[in-house]
């Protein structure tokens, strides 16, 4: 009997060449898809709710896959575990409806960018964050980001190269929160996301923080609609994708 | 004329074998030794406030070294970090008293060690933390690291092969901080260390949240004086060097 499990999936994205599968390069989903099929010994085809690029992490990214075999949700969470390797964790597996497609199913997903601002870069946790060494106005980058809300054309913001039948999308919540030490979290929930779509806003807001734009900028380069006048692609080692809705 | 530096360094420990330098190894003195020669163009002795062990991190590590260069500190920081590789940041650099000596003049230091206590291991930052499964009691843990404040004898939690003269010290303060999404630090500030001393109190510890031995009896386990009936030495990779007061 055909089964389908749900998996909540952690991996630091360092050593990945993204999520989707490759001819050559180390990625999530074929680790994984390798791993399963190591334990049903069947070929496996993993869903993810979409692709992350190298080098993004990733703490709820969520997968399905369909099997026939008699390993139950927990065992796959036990085994998978003790046989990935160290840079992927199953956070839960559990069973889902045979209808349940980890990709059509998406409701709306959220990102977090991390960025570190302090006069030295960072040793520690170097890997996870974007360093930021000039201070950042964090009120106009609250104000800019607030300027994105609502169902818009974020063409100004999209990566070139990804097929897409629309580049409208539902940016459903932004939040810019100062923490400790220096860290910034930007965070974005929306219904669907262009490529690289938080990196590039990520980037224009960092250029409020520092001045070179304003606020009121930003709202104009939504307008545009020119990915060549908002700011540069931040860094894929900052940028988390947290949690996936359904 | 002779110039003294003192320099707060961060490091991420996990490829270096320890601060000390040795004959084979990459060490984070010597790493910084070279580095200062490539600037100074002459040998240099690198004093470190004490070593750290391999896979130990530090955030505020202190270190002088003296020299009749005429970089200034300024000079220092921004050409060592341009020329350290990504895991040594020096923090500050400034000209300290000839008479300064970053071993012989430390007045406490302040350690840290991170658990991570939640029912998955993480794939995201897992080289800064110790992964505990089961559910820690961290009200017993404050109660049982109250038990070893003030002036001790620390053999209990000694690690072996180490010189000292005596194994007493004091400690002057201990923190069990719960932070979120499952984050312990357990921060202790005492005005010297013995080998292993963190980590053993930290295996010991986390022995008490698990319930496997009472708070009184850390107590006992301090006075018996006696290693083996102390919990296991924490692994490393879960220990920062937070600060060394002067």
């Amino acid at each position: 009997m055909i089964k389908n499990f749900k998996l909540i999936i952690e991996y630091d994205g360092s050593l990945f060449h993204g999520w989707q599968r490759q001819k050559k390069d180390r990625t999530v989903q074929e680790t994984i898809e390798n791993t399963i099929s190591v334990m049903t010994k069947q070929p496996v085809n993993l869903i993810g709710s979409g692709r992350t690029d190298a080098g993004v992490h990733a703490l709820g990214q969520v997968a399905n896959f369909q099997s026939n075999t008699k390993i139950t949700p927990e065992i796959f969470k036990k085994g998978l575990n003790s046989l990935l390797p160290d840079d992927i964790v199953i956070i839960s597996c559990e069973q889902a409806d045979l209808s349940f497609h980890a990709r059509f199913a998406v409701k709306s997903k959220c990102y977090r960018y991390r960025l570190l601002n302090r006069l030295t870069p960072p040793a520690i946790a170097r890997q996870y964050a974007w360093f930021i060494r000039k201070k950042l106005d964090i009120e106009s980058m609250q104000y800019a980001a607030l300027a994105l809300i609502g169902t818009n054309d974020f063409k100004s913001f999209e990566g070139a190269g990804s097929p897409r039948r629309t580049s409208i999308r539902t940016l459903l919540k932004t939040e810019i929160i100062k923490k400790d030490k220096g860290l910034v979290d930007c965070e974005f929930t929306a219904d669907g996301f262009l490529r690289y779509m938080v990196r590039n806003i990520t980037g224009t807001l960092v250029d409020v923080g520092l001045g070179k734009i304003t606020p009121k900028q930003v709202q104009k380069i939504l307008e545009s609609k020119n990915r060549d006048i908002a700011g540069i692609t931040a860094p894929s080692h900052g940028l988390f994708l947290v949690k996936v809705n359904y």
